[in-house]
């Protein structure tokens, strides 16, 4: 098969899922009657309630399992947390404007989109033009404003919906912005992530953990980002939910005391170093990652490990699941090392959940900002004798060698690392003299032996004072659940085989609703043993939607299954009934007594459609 | 006691109750390191997990009971929808500022204020000085703008903090504004209620149950309310979780199928009547309630009974809830009914869901904005006659008459109703004229027998289409949950009787930890027993908290106590465990083996501590 050929049934394919996604009311866009808003959806009956489910599995397998500390914070947040984290005056794409009618275009999707469409479309496109356009696809993502205005000058890009001439690049921030109170005099934005009101109350967590190491906390809830012009559907929008975890650790014990439960897991793997020499992702059992040094730490691998397990339990398909290592220049400086989660669907390697290790960033950012130390304390058993750096400038010196700039150089010494200053020390104790880089001044000064003393002394310590470093695997729910229902979709055809049937083969944890209850034929006895069995089944806390319209059994399975429910209960006599799996359409004939409990450990997982079947006599229509 | 002296204990439990649910991170003020934002609260982790216990509970009791069509819609809104739904225009406050430094304040907070503490603390007021102030208390709420500014200059209230002078009062909207994409140009505001993604949603959801009538739909999620300045602590803030339910009815038929199995319940009610003749609340059957037509409609009592067992279910005191009916000048004119159940604190009775038969007003606002219908079809068994009014102006007449005002009149006629039409008819065949009024042009004209003819024709009509009425329970999750605070909270002397201990008796199914698990002594064979333990009770889903400090006994009861953990087990040999239920301190005998399930049943509600107790040996320690 061609790529022209794959990418079309790609889209026949995807076409299909959303098309019954949205008639199912899995997902509408929003305010659809006053014909929406970009970027904006809302979950129906079932797809809100797949929502519910994917975050009740998230507690139970992240939350529960590890005794997280999880919290519930605000979307308002005042602008000074943002500066603190960044976001005030990084959080940008570039955008470019139509010159005369000032739409906003995201300057590298055109460009993009340009480079694409040339090489796609384009017959006479010269060898070295099409390398130069894949070399530009290639880079995209480091371009700078300025290059990227460039490019789309030089390749003479249009605004698509007008023809008109684009403006330069310009960074536009994508945070909604808001004013708190009534002043007018207090800004603030929707969260952007929901990690900073965990970091903010890190000195509280950690005490409510009895001042221990390691611990993680958790959020689930809104994150909002005001995209400059939302493409690929469910995929790219403006306010979504995030389930993201905090796991604190001391750095200089990054080991983890359950990495041995997950070490033999095997999985797509994408080192870095295998996607700049252009290999494919392979199979490594993440124990063996992590002995490698491909995977920076123990804990960064447990909870890569745990994320495999969280979404292959869910029912996203292994196969289509790989684990992709950030290349140097799209990790931030900070960054010990970075995973995404990707999973693949109709859109390509999609990122789901990003496991990074921030390493010391968020704390030490919001302690400076804040003036409030957010850091961990190690108690030593008994004191510790400790190496410390002394550096004592001799100020009448420097007074009398540097006049006006003595403080600068004061400081400049005094910020002097360990290393820089044995240095220091050794070449003055060599030469008599050095050359001294004082930042703040902008140039190179002589220090000499009399200005300076070096030295290190042994103390005793009784702890030790470190600002922790923070794991952070961040779930994107709405995009792991259009996942799952591209890998859940399917068609079969119908009984005469004049048709194809759509069918979501949800796992019993996911699916919306548990089962459905209907009555063979309408008449008042099977009606009420329908409703009896719905009591049962509320009262065991299952969801399910009751049937009693005439309409044809073939029919009802058929709406069922494209729903994605697992079980379909039939009443066909007044003692027991028939209930039918969906993906083997086998039935099996049970009490009616019984139902509950049946459907019930079925979708809990207590057992699998093959125990239940071996228990009760088969039924054929 | 007298007034004062109440007031004091009341103050002094709060601080209790408070102080408590600080410490232990209940909740904690949002972005605290940064000084914090008023009316912004985290919920931190035992108060993240009784929300999350609380709205679970919810989920059962309304949406799984009568399968509610359960939705998920965005925060972020666009002006058109809030400016249908009114809020854009009425949703808004009364403000006052400091005319030197600009700080706002609410005018009625100000005006409150000042009665009260004048009729606190001023010794020498007069009896006319003091009705008049009480009575500026009761009319409060109804006070203009106006009116208003006018008591404030007049009783001469300045700026609380600087003593300034103040502005007139001017509305100040109560939505956080924001601004959709990257145009500026498309305004929108964080929703202030989740109701409306319900309404504009209603075609697909009245579809989706198979376009039947009645049927709800529900919607849990965050709201925002930009409040002037936040008082009452974790009662009134500017950001909160709604959970709303819209019941679409019938509006010729609001009885309920289910009604019987609420009718019994007997509890405080506050009728209209009853408030304003100053008569205390009283105890009534719900049946009776709406049988004496002192409620509405059985859909608004039906309602009016689950919200009574929804909220004593989860602890809170029957004898400090009351339903409070609207008076007239409280209620929207469209409403038909309105009921607030509302829960006795430390603040006085504070309404937490309000309970309103908004009748047809919401679905029209959206019908009328945004063009679509949002209507109900109810189909004939076989077609219907019905009397249609046909009303026909006689264009050239009134052309003649009324010149370029002729369309004005045309469409007032046009759009007379039934019973207005009818008496136009008669005069005009008695008197061969009648005066009619002309909104548009803001004066009666002389209508003619020749100028319009009025008749009514019997038709077959196959359906009736209508707008159905919407009854709202709107639930105020966190003060629900304050209120259970405050309601669980109780203290006891420690053993030795030298200090008061705090306890949370939380009801199982609102506790954020279901049990504790601590070896009595730190020795390895008891961890592992304690880390046995911990492994089921994860596995059954239950959250407990692992302690293996040092700490004695006593000290770790009194912990878990304040946190309202119901069960405490302590590892006090390799075979048996202790479990100890906190508000008796009674102690059972329990085998390693069995305490998974015992704590089960007894969290899930299977049994109480009585049948275990029975069933178990006692241990005296």
């Amino acid at each position: 098969m061609d790529a022209a050929q794959e990418a079309q049934n790609r889209e026949a394919f995807r076409h299909a899922v959303v098309n019954t996604l949205e008639r199912r009311l899995f997902y509408i866009p929003s305010f659809k009657i006053y014909r929406g808003v970009a970027g904006l959806y809302d979950y129906g009956p079932p797809g809100c309630a797949v929502k519910s489910n994917v975050l009740a599995f998230w507690r139970q397998h992240f939350v529960l399992e590890e005794s997280m500390l999880e919290v519930d914070c605000p979307c308002v947040t005042p602008e000074v947390v943002l500066k603190a984290s960044g976001h005030v005056d990084k959080f940008t794409d570039l955008m470019v404007k139509d010159e005369k009618t000032g739409t906003c275009y995201r300057a590298d999707h055109l460009l993009k989109d340009y480079c694409k469409d040339k090489l796609e479309k384009d017959p006479n496109l010269s060898a070295d033009k099409a390398a130069e356009l894949r070399h530009v696809l290639a880079v995209l993502d480091d371009l700078s404003s300025e290059e990227l205005g460039a490019k789309i000058k030089g390749y003479g890009i249009m605004a698509p919906d007008t023809k008109n001439s684009l403006s330069d690049p310009y960074p536009f921030n994508l945070m909604f912005h808001t004013s708190i109170g009534p002043s007018g005099v207090s800004p603030g934005y929707m969260r952007p992530e929901t990690a900073q009101g965990i970091f903010v109350n890190f000195k509280d967590l950690y005490y409510y953990n009895g001042n221990k190491l390691p611990f993680a906390a958790a959020q689930i809830g809104q994150a909002f980002r005001n995209e400059i012009s939302p493409r690929q559907g469910l995929l790219r929008v403006r306010e979504f939910t995030l389930a993201e975890i905090e796991h604190f650790v001391d750095p200089d014990d990054k080991s983890h005391p359950k990495f041995s439960e997950v070490s033999t897991l095997e999985f797509l793997m994408f080192p870095r170093e295998d996607q700049v020499s252009g290999r494919a992702a392979r199979r490594i059992p993440i124990g063996e990652s992590v002995a490698a040094g491909i995977v920076n730490n123990e804990t960064l691998g447990y909870f890569i490990g745990r994320v495999y397990l969280f979404l292959t339990q869910l029912g996203i398909d292994k196969d289509r699941l790989r684990f992709r290592q950030h290349l140097a220049n799209e990790m931030a400086h900070y960054a010990a090392d970075c995973w995404d989660a990707e999973i693949e669907c109709s859109y390509g390697w999609i990122e789901c959940v990003g496991i990074a290790d921030r390493s010391a960033y968020d704390l030490r950012a919001h302690t400076d900002k804040s003036g409030v130390p957010l850091v961990a304390h190690e108690k030593f058993a008994e004191p510790r004798e400790v190496e410390k750096l002394i550096i004592t400038p001799v100020k009448k010196e420097l007074g009398l060698a540097f006049k006006g700039n003595q403080k600068m150089v004061v400081e400049a010494l005094e910020a002097m690392g360990e290393k820089e200053a044995m240095e220091l020390k050794a070449t003055l104790e060599a030469k008599g003299e050095a050359e001294f880089r004082v930042c703040t001044l902008d140039k190179d000064v002589t220090i000499k032996t009399n200005m300076v003393s070096i030295s290190k002394e042994k103390k005793k310590e009784h702890q030790r004072v470190f600002t922790p470093s923070v794991i952070e695997p961040s779930f994107g729910i709405g995009r792991i659940i259009y996942c799952l229902y591209e890998h859940s979709f399917y068609t079969r055809p119908s009984r005469d085989g004049d048709e194809q049937l759509n069918v979501f083969g949800f796992l019993p944890i996911v699916a919306p609703i548990k089962c459905t209850v209907f009555p063979l034929v309408q008449n008042q006895q099977y009606e009420e043993v329908a409703k009896r069995i719905a009591r049962s089944l509320t009262a065991v806390g299952i969801t399910y939607k009751i049937d009693i319209t005439g309409t044809s059994i073939g029919k009802r399975y058929a709406r069922t299954d494209e729903l994605g429910v697992p079980l379909a209960i039939t009443v066909d006599s007044t003692t027991s009934v028939t209930i039918r799996e969906r993906d083997s359409k086998q039935q099996i004939r049970v009490n009616v007594d019984e139902v509950a409990s049946v459907v019930k450990e079925f979708t809990d997982s207590v057992s699998t459609w093959g125990d239940v079947l071996w228990r009760y006599p088969t039924h054929s229509s």
